[in-house]
């Protein structure tokens, strides 16, 4: 099915916006009336660059207040009409969205309504146009897609169909199994956008807070099998209004679009892609670094060693029983200072996992980073990272390590391993990371969480596999200036956080302070003896339960923008520690004045 | 009446934000838990501090989940009650605030929960501390003031009495009548919060939305005189969590939120503060530019004569009829490009008008800029802009043309003044500059209306007097790191805006261009001729209309930070073209390239 979004939920100028969707893969767009009013080019000129590009033009949006009013105005409406058909010819458009009206003219009598969209209908025809009649949640008189249907059912004209838009069907909580009884060649266009459940006015809702589908909480995939079941066949199309969409650029936005509905194309079978890859374990995190030492000195004092160096580039991976740092002092490091820059993750099938990945439109890595190296399957997540598909071990499939020649001190034995992995996402783009880490990856998504940084309010998902081997935690920032002021961290797993923390700070380690106020106030929250209370107050070590056990955790000093943890997780305990967030939050900004 | 604020009301550190209520004329703080946990000062540190900086600790809070649960929960609630009594008595705080449970251990048994609340006022006697229990609007069982008097009244105990938040009262719509029927010595603590209208859930309305008092749609000064008729004589205290107020410099927020109860107290007649001073016209508008090149070149383009030069300072007076601009050339200037420095208002009693916002916190500026200068009233706006308080012409005082010496070339005559001037607002103080604008100078604001940026959305409003002569537009960009993005403007009031462009245009003046899609568009909205279509065409003059006429308008070319724009207003029009807003904004972005 061909894919299409409106120009509206891009940021930027009507060729910024087109051009965006060109190069994320839509084969077409509905031009937004007022982007084509701010645009200097003239409409062929539109007209020629979407062909250029390689994009039809499936609606024009929106025509309003058209239908349902006194015969006055309503001729002067049939005006304004002719001129907008006019326009539509010299773009090369043939289908205009008429949306409900919302005018107080308007007044309550379908029959009127029917006759007027059928004069309007006639008119359009005479251009070769068909109009697409759309029930807005918030109409004044006409605001359900049945509704809509029985207008457009008695107005009985071939040029006249329903548009149906999945924000305003499920805003309202209509039952969708009713578009099955509308033939599917009256259904003209489908539009789609998914909002997170929000009790709030609609019309708010709709103009501020709608997203693409997968990223809220409205079942879109059901409502479209509804429709394709009517017999529709005809675009899906993305309209979404958000305000964070309208500040960000429009060529990652338009990707994320893009992939939104590839995966709804999956989901209601209308197409195939490479079935996910579930990652099985995380084979090591990769550090990038301009100046070795500080990092070396930190994983030193953590207990880690270095293992092995790799054959032919600047890269030593650095060991502790099951967890893997590679530290890389590349070039490219420079510019960026110290950061979490690659995540190797285990893999069934690492090839399979980036044909899903490629078809979702993740960057492919080159296979070979250097000449020799052995041949890996790699993708770029939204933010950057790069993820890495390794078959660690595994005989039949190459084996990262062999890049790497072994150095004589060989690792002491210890059951450490990475816990999670916490990524800042860039501030536009966090519901496009869960999803991508979700559907691309197969990982399973908990709640979003609040954190109260001393300067802000964060906001923190997690990703993870099913028996916790593999958990990303994404975090994004209050404000777009924040993407550099969070750092990410790699939390290591460990059976005795006391031990480790104290071993940590014995051979030079720095251990977060954590203020005396915090722990007074875990004597009152919970039954711990005194002596455990000293301890975790002395290491800095934070308490947290749920229903599942306990979580114990400490921060070493941040390093760049990279920071470790040392988490000590009873088995059943299922988060990260968020409740201790605003006070780890506050220390760590504390320590950098 | 003593005015105290919530920590969590402000952003930074507990060290920060006490410092920021102090220095903004607060007299208490209520501590939130959760800054003192994160605070590395203890208890008796934060107590110290407080004293010096002459804050009393007027509340501790909150202890959630305490009442109506099993006998053995209320135990362990009791014995971190007992955790939390010894704090306070650390810290010299002798009220907490007790929150209706959210717990699914609670039950729905008032006598329970009375009982239980007794025996924990009993608990806080002890020790010389109060409870003041409040409604949540979302408690699992108890959600109104009503209902959480009553069970204060069944518990009768003398340490037992009410918390009040306006927040929770008006969210649900109570009515507050009622608290008139509680004795005023139960009302052991007042919170106040304002809030948008909007129709949203309530837990997110009050997590996120909270505003202060008079920037919301609640009728908040209607509550606390109920309050104040029950016999109540505590703090007015502001608890307010607002995302945006969380990431803004906590020292200007504590002034916007000073201010706020300040006009509070006025409107419910606790205290007196000099009456406004309406503003009766604009003398002048100040240009700050390190070049006078580009500004005199424009203004001259405009129409504009020099026609006199500051005494003692590199100031020139250029005026066209009644709009005077003062382009200043100072040292001071060269950092910033040119921008919209200061705004001359005309005003029946300066010094009055003065006093009123220095009782309202606004900065007084010196009356003398340079020795030998006439004596000028004068005070910032929150954004800063310099707000000269004149009596242009009057006799008995001081006029600040005195200052200048006039030069030989007449200015023409012209009906040229200036219809409005817009300023950009700093992101996190756009509704704090609306209340600035309204309640010091006593101007009235219209509805605030967003404008589509191609890069995000804006927010507009404007704040006027009766017969439209003061005219100020305030503008907000879409994030944080718009503040520079948008210029000011100065919008000129000419009696038609066809000569005074072409009059520009000959001059060497360069219009701002405008798609020729938009006035396509104009035809098909509007009965213009082709005559005055093509005209507006070729000029790219902008038209709206509204109940009261039509507005036409178009802009100048932008230097530095500031642009020009001419209107003429049919006198019946109230906006200020804000449906063409987002064609010119695109037209802006497009000759910035």
């Amino acid at each position: 099915m061909h894919t299409s979004i409106a120009t509206v939920s891009l940021s930027g100028t009507l060729t910024e916006k087109l051009a965006a969707a060109a190069r994320a893969g839509f084969g077409g767009v509905e031009i937004f009336e007022n982007d084509l009013l701010a645009c200097p080019l003239a409409p062929e000129e539109i007209r020629a660059r979407c062909a250029d590009l390689g994009l039809s033009i499936d609606l024009y949006q929106p025509m309003r207040d058209v239908e349902g009013v006194p015969e006055e105005i309503f001729v002067r409406n049939l005006r304004r009409a002719r001129h907008k058909f006019e326009l539509m010819n010299r773009l090369g458009a043939d289908t205009v969205l008429v949306c409900s009206s919302v005018s107080p003219d308007a007044v309550d009598d379908d029959a009127r309504a029917a006759g007027q969209l059928a004069r309007l209908a006639g008119l359009a025809e005479e251009s070769g146009i068909r109009v697409a009649y759309e029930a807005l949640a918030w109409g004044r008189h006409v605001n359900t897609y049945e509704h809509a249907w029985r207008i457009v059912e008695a107005a009985d004209h071939p040029a006249l169909g329903v548009c149906l838009d999945s924000f305003h069907i499920l805003s309202r909580g209509s039952d969708p199994k009713g578009i099955e009884d509308i033939p599917g060649e009256k259904i003209f266009f489908l539009q789609l956008a998914d909002a997170p459940l929000l009790a709030m006015d609609v019309l708010q809702w709709s103009r501020h807070y709608r997203c693409f589908p997968g990223q809220g909480g409205f079942d879109v995939a059901g409502l479209v099998r509804h429709v394709l079941a009517a017999g529709y066949r005809g675009p899906l199309s993305l309209e979404v209004f958000n305000d964070v969409f309208r500040q960000a650029d429009a060529g990652p936005t338009a990707v994320d679009a893009h992939r939104s509905l590839l995966l709804l194309r999956e989901a209601v079978g209308a197409a195939e892609l490479p079935p996910p890859v579930v990652p099985t374990g995380v084979a090591f995190a990769e550090l990038l670094t301009p100046d070795a030492e500080p990092v070396t000195a930190l994983l030193t004092a953590l207990g880690f060693t270095r293992a092995a160096r790799h054959r032919g580039k600047p890269v030593d991976l650095w060991q502790h029983g099951e967890a893997r740092v590679l530290v890389n002092t590349a070039a490219t490091a420079r510019r960026d200072g110290t950061r979490l820059a690659a995540i190797g993750l285990e893999s069934p099938d690492p090839a399979a996992a980036a044909r899903r990945a490629e078809a979702l439109l993740a960057p492919v890595l080159p296979r070979h980073r250097a000449p020799g190296d052995a041949p890996l399957d790699a993708v770029a997540a939204p933010d950057g990272t790069e993820l890495f598909l390794c078959a660690t071990g595994d005989r039949e499939l190459p084996d990262w390590r062999a890049d790497f020649a072994d150095l004589p001190d060989t690792p002491a034995p210890s059951t450490t391993r990475i816990d999670h992995l916490a990524l800042t996402q860039p501030w536009h783009h966090f519901d496009e990371a869960t999803l991508f880490h979700r559907s691309v990856l197969g990982l399973t998504a908990q709640e979003s969480v609040d954190l109260a940084d001393p300067y802000g309010l964060m906001r923190s998902r997690a990703v993870a596999n099913a028996d916790g081997s593999v958990r990303i935690a994404l975090g994004v920032g209050a404000a777009p200036t924040d993407d550099t002021v969070h750092a990410a961290h790699i939390a290591l797993a460990t059976d005795d956080v006391v031990a480790a923390a104290r071993a940590f700070r014995a051979a030079g380690g720095r251990l977060l302070p954590v203020p005396r106020n915090y722990h007074d106030d875990l004597a009152a929250r919970y039954d711990l003896t005194d002596d455990e209370l000293e301890t975790y107050r002395d290491l800095g070590i934070l308490y947290d339960r749920d229903a599942g056990g306990a979580f114990r955790h400490c921060y070493t000093e941040t390093v760049g923008r990279v920071f470790f943890e040392l988490v000590q997780r009873d088995p059943g305990y299922q988060g990260y520690g968020a409740a201790n967030a605003p006070v780890r939050l506050a220390a760590q900004h504390a320590g950098r004045r």
